[in-house]
């Protein structure tokens, strides 16, 4: 079984080479792939599937049903061409995700340097709905976030200290707050007290702090996770909440430069959407020992 | 460059093969092999050099002194034949090591799964001198720990508690206390405090729970590391803890089960030195990309 590990700004994944949908990615398989020491390790595995074979996995794949969300649509500005790959990810705890910002982005990379897609731009299949890409020079690649839903006010209590934000949707629950106080100075070890009126489902928070025109500084702490490196939702958060904020009075443009502990993303608002920019590495590229993978793919189907 | 991922017990490495030594592993390109979200992920990196080309790396490489300490001897039962091959240990922080029980082990396996050696049995060079490594059935490995030398009473606080134990060298200096209460009940999660009368340059804690004839259980706290899966000389320690405190009375057999967060380990105490055998894995194998390459071995000699 061929693999790839990358990352986008320090927010890793194995890549799983399956274009025929022969082998399951089942919750255990994604669990043991990922664990930092028994494993390769990673925050979440992506599995690269032709979107044509993809749905012939048969039994023991139980994730089959390919979502149509409210994100399903086009986004900004990319009308969505026919995908020739679908992105079958799952975080590292083994669940379902419909999307990840940092992920499609390493994604398009790992098919681009493989030689699997033609051209600078192309579309991927998630479970969010189809997916516009763009790879950039130097090894940067913008992906397509789909919309971005300001809802209202919000407020978490961070170490007993409660920080005022807005409550903002990019498919997942965020909340992100504009502060004054130096980001490192903040304990995020552990969970933001959050209002379950408000975020029935709990959510991401976001620290934020204006550093320039268009330039804000961030942390997240993700829902189920804690603290990350980096969070491609959280940065189209945070840069919405700037842009809500008094920082973006006066000033021109639409794209953010959101700095994340771990390197530098850019965010452009469009049209009730969001576009993702920033690096996405390819670390190394090779074969799963297949002693190993008889034992990780026990209860999956066969590899 | 060619590259693999394997753990022993939970003890995880990188592994590099560079036979002709043409490669240098400096500190840096060792801590960005290990970081964990940038680089591929482990505990430690083991060059494979050819143990003839070693020290022909040529400048860049500060590494190239090969130690012979008082752990140089052959050790128990085996006597130390010509070394084919070369161990180059550096931990995830890049600091050098001279052994590593763990990652012997698992650079025997790789070396046998790729042909690189003939037999069940043969010799690999290290810092620390020769050591003989054995190929087990189920892809157990058996090392030579080289002397253990039990040195007298200490002490140590954990988590405000003061426990009593015995200092232990192998190699590094070591505290293993027999403990009776519960394994999972103590918070390691801080630094032991430990005289500095008795451990200069500071040391590595054992807890050690009797569990049955010749079986203990242990849980670890490394200097510099905190907390981990597993460590091989600090399983040698458990069990010469034990085979000098009461569990040892009234029982034959020199051969202790261990147990420890990331598995099972067996060590053979005898003549004054020790074995260590237990499960040595290989994940995944492949070719760390030149691009990533190109800029994690910045300031180390070509690869």
């Amino acid at each position: 079984m061929r693999f790839a590990k990358g990352h986008g700004t320090e927010n890793d994944f194995v890549i799983l080479l399956d274009p025929d949908g022969v082998g399951g990615l089942t919750a255990g398989f994604a669990s043991r792939l990922c664990d930092r020491r028994a494993g390769i390790g990673a925050d979440g595995v992506l599995r690269a599937v032709r979107a044509a074979a993809y749905g012939a996995a048969g039994p023991g794949d139980e994730s089959s049903g390919r979502g149509s969300g409210a994100n399903g649509a086009a986004g900004p500005g990319g009308g969505a061409g026919e995908a020739e790959w679908f992105m079958d990810y799952r975080n590292a705890d083994g669940s379902l995700a419909e999307m990840c910002g940092n992920g499609i982005r390493v994604f398009a990379r790992y098919l681009a340097q493989l030689g699997l897609v033609a051209g600078q731009e192309f579309t991927v299949a998630t479970r969010s709905g189809p997916r516009r890409v763009r790879l950039g020079t130097g090894g940067d690649v913008t992906a397509d976030m789909g919309g971005v839903a300001v809802l209202g006010p919000g407020s978490a209590v961070v170490a007993g200290q409660a920080y005022q934000g807005l409550r903002i949707s990019v498919g997942n629950p965020h909340l992100a707050c504009l502060v004054e106080v130096p980001l490192a100075t903040i304990d995020l070890s552990r969970p933001p007290g959050l209002d379950p009126g408000q975020f029935p489902e709990g959510g991401n928070v976001e620290l934020v702090q204006v550093t320039g025109d268009r330039s804000v500084a961030m942390r997240v702490h993700e829902r189920g996770s804690g603290e990350t490196r980096s969070c491609g939702t959280g940065a189209v958060a945070a840069a919405a909440a700037a842009a809500n904020g008094p920082a973006a009075n006066g000033h021109g443009g639409n794209t953010w430069q959101v700095t994340v502990p771990g390197g530098r993303l850019a965010v452009t608002l469009e049209g009730g959407g969001a576009w993702l920019t920033g690096p996405a590495v390819i670390v190394a590229e090779g074969e799963l020992d297949p002693a190993w993978l008889a034992i990780a793919a026990n209860g999956s189907v066969p590899l």
